[in-house]
C-alpha cells in the first residue's frame, strides 16, 4: 500500500538529510573486504566494551520494580549528586544537584538547552565546521543557524573577533563544541574564558557541548564554572555515553543555573516525561567506583589518538589538520572531488568509514573526519599500509 | 549563589505552567495520614508490578554488551516485528514493520509526530478536555492550539460539526485521545471513522493517541488500520509503558505510513539519535510470551472500574460524568471552589490524590480527574467511606 496524496508536513522536517551516519554506513555494506576487515570510523563511539561492574549494575537496576515506574523530570536525585559530585571535583568548582538535569544523550540536552533560549525565528550561532545533529536540530525548530567561521590556520577555533561579528539582534546563544566535533580542537581554556565574557557583553548564552571532555589531558580543562557569575550566561551539556561505553542507554546531562534546571524539568516533561530510570541508577553507583577504569580509559584514547598521528605521517597525501579527543580532521588531498565521493571510495575500495568534510559545513570539501576513538592501536597502525595506495 | 541578571530565555518555555503532576504529589506531602494510607489518584501509573518474566528479560537485555552500543533512529527491527505483528492481530489489519517507530515514551511519540506536521505558527486542534501534556508540548514548540469543545451532555465526545468548525486554513492536524485522558471516554468506532473522512475532506492529519487501547473492551476497538487509505492521513500513537508497568523505562511507538516513519527518523536522531535499547530487545520478547498476563491485566483494570462506579453510588455529593479505561471525569458539587482548591482538600484533608478539571481545559473547574487503574479494587471500596463527608 503507497500514500496516493497526504496532508502537507512540516518543511522544517522534510527538507533535512537523512542522518548521516546512516548514510555512510550503508556505503560500507558495498565493501567486499579484499583489504581486511572494514575499519568504521564514522561515528563516535568507544571501541571497547562497558565495564563489567558496569554491566552488572545496569542488569541489576533494569530488573528491579524500583525502577520500573515513573521518576523526576528532572532526573534519579542519586545520579544529580553524583555527577554533581564529579563536576565539582573535575573543574574545582561548586556544582550543586540543583545545577544538573539528567537526559536522554546529550542530544537531547541541546534540545533542551536550544529550546529553553530561543524560539523560531531566533537564531543560534554554531561554528563552521560544526557538529551537524546540532545544525539539523536547530532547523528542524525552526531556528536560524548561523555561523561562525573557524578557519584551518586558527587551527579550527573561531577568533572573538569573528564571534562578535556574527551576533545579531535575533542571537540568542552560541552553541561550541569542545574538544571538537568534527575537528578534535581543544578550545584553550582562555579562549573559553573571553567568549564567555563576551557573550555576556552582548547578552546571549554560551552553550558548552563537552560531550569528549573526558579524554582531554586534564590540564587542557577550562575552569569557566569556578567563576562566579557563571551561571548567569553558561548552560553545560555533557553525554555519559562515551565515557561510561553506553550509548545505547542515552544518558546526557545539562549544568545551568538551579532557575534554569526547572524550565528545563516543563521541557522534559513535554519530550519524555523522565529519562530512563534504571540506567541513571547505575551511573550514579558507578561513577565513584570506575574513576580507574576511566583513568585508563583516557589514556588509551591518547594512545590512539599519537598512533593515529604516526600512521598518518607515513601518507603524505593525506594532511592531518586537526586532532583531538575523539577526532581527527583530516585533508583527503583529492583535487576536485567532493568529500562525499572520497569517502564513498574510501568505504567501497579500501573498507575505511569516515565522515564527509561537507557534513560539518560549507567550504569543507577538502576533510574528512576520522572517529579514531573506535579503533584500538593496532587497527590504527593497519591505516598505514591499507591507505598507501590510496590517491 | 544567584543568578543576577540573564539573557532572556524562550517565552514559551518560560510561560508552561510547572508539570502537573509534580504540584499535586507536593500536596499529598501535607497531609497527616488520619484517614489511611495516601491513595494516589493522580499520575496514570498501573498499581500492580511489571511481570516477573519481563523484570528478568529487562535486566539480561541491560547487562548485556550488545544493547550498550547506539541503535537505529526508528527502534529494534525485533521490535518493531514483534509490534508490528500485535497491531496487526489486534486491530485485523496489515501493519509492517516498516510502519512503526519506537520512541522513548508516547509524550516523545507525540512530539514527533505533531512536528512532523506542523511548525511554529501552524495550528493543531485538540479536544476540551485535553491532555495537558499536549498542550504544553505544542505550546513549547509555538505551534497554535486550538479546541474543540466536547459537551458533559455528549459524553465528552466531539461532534463532526464542531470539529469541522473548528479547522482553519492554519489547522494541521486534530489530536485525538481515545480511550480519553482525562475523561476515560471511549470514542466509537463509527466516530473514529467518520472523524478520519473529515480530517481527509479537509486535508489534515488524525493524530490518535491509543496510550489506554490495552485496557478496552476488544469489541470497542477502532477499525481504522483496515481502511485501505488509512496511511493517507492517519498517524497512531501507543505506549508500552501501561500495559507493561514500564513508564520508567520510556517506551513508546509511533504507526503511520512508511514514508512518514522515514521522516520521523530525522526526528529522532536529533532529539535523541535512538530509544533506549536493552528495553526494546525485552519488549520485543516479552510481546508473544505476556498475552495471558495483558488479558488479566485488561480485566482487573475493568474490575476496578466496577467498583469504582459502585463506590462511587454510594457518594451523592461526586457525580461520575464519564468512566473507562484508565480515568475516571467527576463533578465534584463543590459550587464556587475551583477544581484546584477542591483536589488540593481532597489532597491535604483526606489523603486523596486527583487532578484538578481546569488543568485540562476551560470551563472544568467543576471536574476532578481520577486515574482509578492506579488503586485496587479494596482500595477503591475504601473511598466510600473515606470521602463519605466530603463536601
Amino acid at each position: 500500500m503507497q500514500i496516493q496524496s497526504h496532508p502537507p508536513l512540516n518543511q522544517f522536517v522534510t527538507s533535512l538529510s537523512a542522518p548521516p551516519i546512516s548514510t555512510v554506513q550503508s556505503w560500507g555494506k558495498a565493501y567486499a573486504g579484499g583489504r581486511g576487515p572494514l575499519i568504521d570510523l564514522s561515528q563516535a563511539v568507544p571501541g571497547y566494551p562497558p565495564h563489567d561492574d558496569l554491566l552488572a549494575l545496569l542488569g541489576k537496576m533494569a530488573s528491579s520494580k524500583a525502577y520500573a515506574s515513573y521518576g523526576a523530570n528532572e532526573g534519579e536525585t542519586a545520579l544529580r549528586m553524583a555527577y554533581a559530585a564529579e563536576c565539582s571535583a573535575t573543574y574545582g568548582a561548586t556544582i550543586t544537584p540543583e545545577n544538573i538535569n539528567i537526559t536522554a544523550g546529550c542530544n537531547q540536552a541541546f534540545v533542551c538547552a536550544a529550546m529553553l533560549v530561543a524560539g523560531a525565528g531566533n537564531a543560534i550561532l554554531m561554528t563552521n565546521p560544526g557538529y551537524f545533529n546540532h545544525e539539523t536540530t536547530l532547523a528542524m525548530m525552526g531556528i536560524r543557524v548561523d555561523r561562525v567561521t573557524c578557519a584551518a590556520e586558527n587551527g579550527f577555533l573561531p577568533t572573538l573577533d569573528a564571534i562578535a561579528s556574527a551576533i545579531t539582534p535575533t542571537t540568542k546563544a552560541l552553541a561550541l563544541v569542545s574538544p571538537n566535533n568534527p575537528t578534535g580542537a581543544v578550545y584553550p581554556a582562555k579562549l573559553l574564558s573571553q567568549v564567555l565574557d563576551l557573550c555576556r557583553a552582548k547578552n546571549i548564552w554560551l552553550i558548552l557541548d563537552e560531550t569528549y571532555r573526558d579524554f582531554l589531558d586534564k590540564s587542557e580543562l577550562h575552569q569557566l564554572f569556578s567563576r562566579p557569575d557563571w551561571q548567569n550566561n553558561l548552560i553545560g551539556l555533557y553525554s555519559f555515553s562515551k565515557s561510561f561505553c553506553i550509548p545505547g542507554h542515552r544518558l546526557g546531562a545539562i549544568i545551568a543555573a538551579p532557575e534554569l534546571i526547572v524550565e528545563i524539568a516543563k521541557i522534559m516533561d513535554n519530550l519524555q516525561i523522565c529519562p530512563p530510570r534504571s540506567a541513571q541508577a547505575a551511573i550514579a553507583e558507578a561513577i565513584p567506583i570506575l574513576t580507574d577504569w576511566r583513568e585508563s580509559n583516557r589514556a588509551e584514547i591518547m594512545n590512539r589518538q599519537k598512533a593515529l598521528r604516526q600512521t598518518m605521517g607515513t601518507l603524505p597525501q593525506l594532511k592531518l589538520a586537526t586532532c583531538g579527543a575523539y577526532f581527527a580532521f583530516i585533508g583527503h588531498g583529492c583535487e576536485n572531488e567532493s568529500s562525499e565521493s572520497v569517502a564513498k571510495r574510501l568505504a567501497v575500495d579500501y573498507g575505511v568509514l569516515a565522515l564527509p568534510g561537507s557534513y560539518f559545513g560549507d567550504g569543507l570539501d577538502g576533510y574528512l573526519r576520522f572517529a579514531f576513538a573506535n579503533a584500538d592501536v593496532a587497527t590504527i597502525n593497519s591505516l598505514g599500509p591499507r591507505l598507501a595506495n590510496f590517491h
